[in-house]
């Protein structure tokens, strides 16, 4: 069933999306490509050793400032206790893996109501290898990241294999963060 | 101040961080290069629309399963009306940034301690740019990740300016998140 199909029949909401709000917008962005532009934001406050915290909460997009948010969401990054932390909170290699399976995930759900494929149930399974050796600086030709991520996919539908495959293979293309991380992104640190 | 320094002084513990431990760590590291092989993880469930959680605990790193934590940290990916959700929590884009706000301010802190300088104050404050017509498609022309991300980093401590900023350029090249976000970092995405 395709997303006009599904409103053909009066189907509103698709894998908990509102079929009807995502056409209107992606509508308005193709009369407007400035609507497409979007700006996020985070705060971040170092509090000791390797705890620190942030706060997330406007962010400009869709031709305004977003003021959705009544107040703001608070993170703690941590480290465990090898790592010279008391596990005050996740830590960034850690919430980094949250925010890859939180993206690919959406982007499969967003394209799949596209697709006007329902779907039943999706987890997935991530883990990634690092070598310190990078981030302490004692091998120069050792990267400080993520050597590969690697993501394991469960996922229920009401369609065929095939279908699946192709939608996932769109996902990796599509997906912000998982780009963010195959490709690379200029980062630009400068002094207040 | 070197960190050798502290020590012979009997200052064990610089920017939070316990100077004895950094120091047995590097050491067992150097003697064997197998130990600062990690494998970081998460697990994620969707749940509707843009909303899914990641739970994370266990880890491997230094030769062993680390066994520290005794409950799974827990984060809910959502999005904003704009973006189809309902502010269930931060969007992964927006958990991205959280995940580089903190590995750029640990390693900062972690240099700088081993460099000897004592860290009064840090912040950072991140913004990324992301045309969305990439997420949806409609510009096959247009990355879907951020297209540059900036972080304006302010820093109160007890050294000169020129410090800070050799101990910045370091920090750049030496942060797990950062150098995965600047590099090209594989992702293998598999159905299970």
């Amino acid at each position: 069933m395709s997303a006009q199909a599904a409103i053909a029949e009066k189907t509103t909401v698709i894998n908990g999306l509102n079929v009807q709000q995502a056409l209107d917008t992606i509508a308005a962005l193709k009369a407007d490509k400035s609507l497409a532009q979007f700006r996020f934001r985070a705060k971040n406050r170092w509090i000791s050793g390797g705890e620190n915290r942030s706060t997330i909460k406007g962010f400009y997009g869709a031709g305004a400032e977003d003021t959705s948010r009544t107040k703001p969401f608070e993170f703690t990054n941590g480290e465990p206790p090898v790592l010279l932390g008391d596990n005050e909170g996740a830590n960034p290699v850690e919430f980094l893996l949250h925010a890859l399976a939180g993206c690919v995930t959406t982007t499969f759900v967003l394209h799949a109501m596209a697709r006007g494929i329902v779907i039943r149930e999706l987890s997935t399974e991530l883990e990634g290898d690092i070598d310190l050796q990078g981030l302490l600086g004692l091998d120069e030709t050792v990267p400080a990241g993520y050597r590969q991520i690697r993501i394991k996919m469960h996922v229920k539908a009401d369609c065929p294999d095939e279908a699946l495959n192709d939608l996932l293979a769109y996902t990796q293309g599509h997906s912000p963060v998982c780009n963010t991380v195959c490709r690379p992104v200029p980062v630009v640190i400068e002094r207040a």
